[in-house]
């Protein structure tokens, strides 16, 4: 199974591709998960909101096409500063959801609790928390940049995580 | 000219097609406002989020591809009950956004105080006063349906009478 991870931004949309490798580190024979891609998609400062959304729809669509998954992750917001970022912030969010149902693939939505505890262990973890586990659930070398994208592999995590208990629950190996 | 209104709403997105007829009524030779089209597009309940967002982007891509307008006109959202509803409505309105810019089609948004003074002459109007002179000002003869049909015929209107303000000032006639 390959996830496709958003995490939705005013500046920068952050996205990361994450799947099972049938075979560990050193050759073991234990299937860990590991980072297929991950960036960020940052908005053109000087365009105007439409023109923005566009942007970020062509290049979601691109990456979509591209990698090929089977499921998008999101996570849920239920909280913003104000009225107003909510506002903007939905917007984007709406285009992600749209470039996700217009390529044919179901979104999960996870709740930031749920994110935290599934990929630290710890639904109130801080920020650079994440991005440690992040880091060290994928074997890589540092810590993904930017910050949004190491958020977007997060929800993908959490997606693996939540699919391969689910199996688990069922009695089928992924 | 024609403007394409809309009034995104997460049960109900609004539109309303309005443009300059050379004659006015009984062959007058004062040009006057005329709805070429108005209506909404519903939501389907039982769809999840990004099927919901699907739907409308499809709709408004249809709509805008027949009636050829040379501009969108939205109103622009301040307030809303909470940051939830406000997160819903930004997802509408960013694919009302993007659709309008897919088509290559400037956007220009005015403030809900802005529109009921154009239409009403009065900026804190009601709605239903709102709804009676967007019936009066295009000749109707009973008020638009759905409500949010009417909002958007509304904000169409008034790109209209900025339009031609503005064209005035300029010396130029429309």
């Amino acid at each position: 199974m390959r996830v496709f991870g958003i995490d939705c931004g005013t500046d920068c949309t952050g996205y990361g591709v994450v799947e099972w490798s049938p075979t560990g580190p050193m050759g073991s024979r234990e299937p860990c998960l590991v980072a297929v891609a991950s960036g960020g998609i940052r908005l053109p400062k000087s365009d105007t909101m439409p023109q923005k959304l566009s942007f970020v729809y062509r290049e979601l669509m691109l990456l979509l096409a591209a990698y090929e998954p089977e499921v998008v992750a999101v996570e849920e917001v239920f909280y913003s500063a104000n009225v107003k970022s909510a506002l903007k912030l939905g917007q984007v969010r709406g285009v992600a959801l749209l470039a996700a149902a217009n390529c044919g693939l179901a979104v999960a939505e996870y709740a930031p609790l749920k994110i935290k505890s599934s990929v630290v262990g710890y639904g109130l973890a801080q920020k650079e928390q994440v991005q440690y586990m992040v880091t060290r659930l994928l074997k890589l070398s540092c810590v993904p940049e930017p910050a949004d994208a190491a958020d977007a592999l997060a929800v993908a995590i959490c997606h693996m995580h939540t699919a391969q208990t689910l199996l688990a629950q069922s009695g089928v190996k992924h």
